[in-house]
């Protein structure tokens, strides 16, 4: 799926937002979380500018790479 | 994306679960669903079988038609 031009939706900027706060908080750099995701640095990148709309099962691994409950992530 | 034939990863099911629980406790059909959230039935039949791997938007579009915040619907 190619990054999107249109404004991102509501829930994707709470995700895009919390997702970045917890990866913060915890010292990790995009290459750190997309190690842990095996997920590549730049598509993480883009998730938290809000331009993907993110699989169920890959917002599952982003949440256990953070160390939060994907609920905490989504609110 | 067609239905996997693997088994259902666990945040899949917990979702599967939760929407279908709403989603009875409203009186409502897989159709009123449907309906409600711009979606064929049986797509929706198969996310509650854990079958699809739903994107963040579609996930978002659920929770809205059900009336339950979504991080509800995944915990």
């Amino acid at each position: 799926m190619p990054a999107s031009k249109r404004p991102p939706s509501p829930v994707r900027l709470v995700f895009a937002r919390r997702l970045r706060e917890e990866r913060h908080a915890r010292g990790l750099t995009l290459e750190d979380l997309g190690e842990r995701a095996d997920m590549n640095w730049s598509y993480i990148a883009q998730i938290e500018r809000g331009e993907r709309n993110v699989s169920l099962d890959n917002l599952a691994a982003l949440a256990d790479a953070v160390g939060v409950p994907l609920a905490d992530l989504l609110r």
